[in-house]
């Protein structure tokens, strides 16, 4: 593997702080390397950024369609939402039509990220539920799967089938043989491929409508379900959420734990995806505004890109005393 | 400036998730380098790591004598606590003897880390008062200071004499001039220094028992303030607070944001002092353990030794799903 290069800086004062380094990739129509930074064949786990790879089968199959799925509920599939009521009431009447209840998840519970939904949790002297995890979408929908096609009731274990489905509709959007996978925050497993890979899989799904396969026009369903919904796909005050709104519904975004963050761009037919060596969100996020702006599709000035790409640093006073900022060579 | 090294792994699973890299270097009683990895001559701000140094002004000046402060609010004076009320009723206490109120802080409000303290004032619909930010010991020990010597109410300022004081403290036992400043979260001026310097000032404060001057005689109070009241520097569950615990008082350590952390070993009249290059916590910490075990001051077979030298990743449900650990160079 080379070696990640600098990728985004946090300055305090005149002084350079801390370095974030990494890798990115944007892959053509072709799956080709248009640009990259760092090494393009390192190996990372996509982490949830994936998460629309990992909702393919749940179209592909059937299933969506023969449970009624609409736009909303597959956005929540890609989704690693904030636990908001938004997000928690949509997943609950999901399960509900399922006939299922919490405890069918195998996500673990999970404080929401969302202040008001976890403090109703803190003054209700409660506990949070399955349903909060961030991915309890991305979970209904392989429940849905599940049901679909009648597998036993762990899902979430590497040779189930729901779970051997994602493997396939992986190794295939990404064009490799993954050389592994970890266990994820929510107990699915994490298939790692390359950088270059993930971006890969990311041009497949931003080159969907040129095509009439069953897999591409799944894809095209989600990429729309996360540009029309950007608030299912995160929440309110999120990188993702503010800033698929400032793009208008043209790109789909997804983090993923660890500094990954992944670009589908249709009107480009471009792929985009980057690693954070350290694993570093804030730099993951910084970096993929200052691809967006580089692509011509995100606004330098629109106020969401400047508070991902060049945020300010503020102290418990509101003083400003910094700027996080990506390096010349992503400019 | 030289490359900072990898210093701590991320593991999950069988592949490398994300690395860490930085600088460290230990320094001998004479200032000099014992061992170094990365470069010791990178500029770093020391953050909250270098509170003790701040701290010696108020002891210098005779203030904290005068003023009758205890070994406890020495501790506090050198803390990043986390809000708990058994660091907040003793600020209270503190601030009700110089006849000020939480107004009179600079330091601004944060939530308190401590989650029955943030739970409590979620539940009365309440904020957080500046005497809930983790440096409020710190800045209590600035208007006692401030209050001896009648300056202004704006102790926050780098030109108030109580900033000049620090600043002049910070210079002589760092052996460098700063090469500059940045306002910290607390308001407060940061000034930078290299990574040895930082390193040669906790080599003062392990030597300072050798030596009888005004200055070396407040080290010798700090360090021993902090090192015996290691849940008033951090809290319940932190690192500072569970490393000093398990060293039993024969060391003083500190954590400072953006991936700083110092250890003063009077025992060995050493001095360290490490800087994560992207700022990662959960690596300073695995980084300081590892130095400490590697000089023989901390077990490797004790929980808190283990529980941040070589963390566990456990997911929502409780799987292990990888760990974190430094490097071979560290061990």
């Amino acid at each position: 593997m080379n070696a990640p290069v600098d990728l985004v800086e946090v300055w305090r004062g005149d002084i350079l702080e801390s370095v974030h380094q990494g890798h990115a990739v944007i892959c053509g129509a072709d799956g080709g390397i248009v640009q990259a930074w760092g090494d393009a064949q390192a190996t990372i786990y996509p982490r949830s950024s994936c998460k629309m790879i990992q909702a393919l089968p749940l179209i592909e199959s059937g299933a969506a369609d023969a449970h009624g799925l609409g736009v909303e509920q597959l956005a929540l599939s890609c989704a690693s939402h904030q636990g908001a009521h938004i997000h928690t009431d949509r997943v609950q009447v999901w399960l509900d039509t399922l006939a299922l209840a919490d405890k069918d998840f195998r996500c673990g519970p999970q404080w929401p990220q969302d202040i008001p939904a976890r403090n109703e949790i803190i003054r209700a002297h409660a506990a949070p539920c399955q349903i909060h995890n961030n991915c309890s979408g991305k979970h209904a929908g392989f429940l849905t799967l599940n049901r679909h096609i009648g597998g036993d009731a762990d899902y979430e274990l590497v040779d189930h089938p729901v779970q051997q489905a994602c493997k396939t509709a992986f190794e295939e959007v990404t064009g490799e043989a993954s050389p592994g996978y970890g266990i994820d925050g929510c107990s699915a497993p994490n298939f790692a491929t390359s950088v270059h890979g993930l971006a890969r899989a990311m041009s497949f799904f931003a080159t969907a409508h040129d095509r009439n396969d069953t897999r591409s026009k799944a894809a095209v369903r989600l990429r729309e379900a996360m540009a029309t919904f950007p608030a299912l796909v995160a929440g309110e005050t999120r990188a993702c959420t503010d800033l698929m709104r400032a793009m208008g519904g043209r790109v789909a975004i997804k983090t993923g734990a660890e500094g990954v963050f992944v670009a589908i761009i249709p009107e480009k037919r471009l792929g985009v995806a980057l690693k954070i060596a350290d694993g570093g969100t804030r730099a993951s996020e910084a970096a993929i505004a200052a691809i967006l702006v580089k692509l011509g599709v995100l606004d330098a000035d629109h106020s969401a890109a400047r508070a991902r790409m060049v945020p300010e640093i503020r102290n418990w006073r509101g003083t400003l005393c910094g700027h996080i900022k990506p390096v010349p060579a992503l400019l």
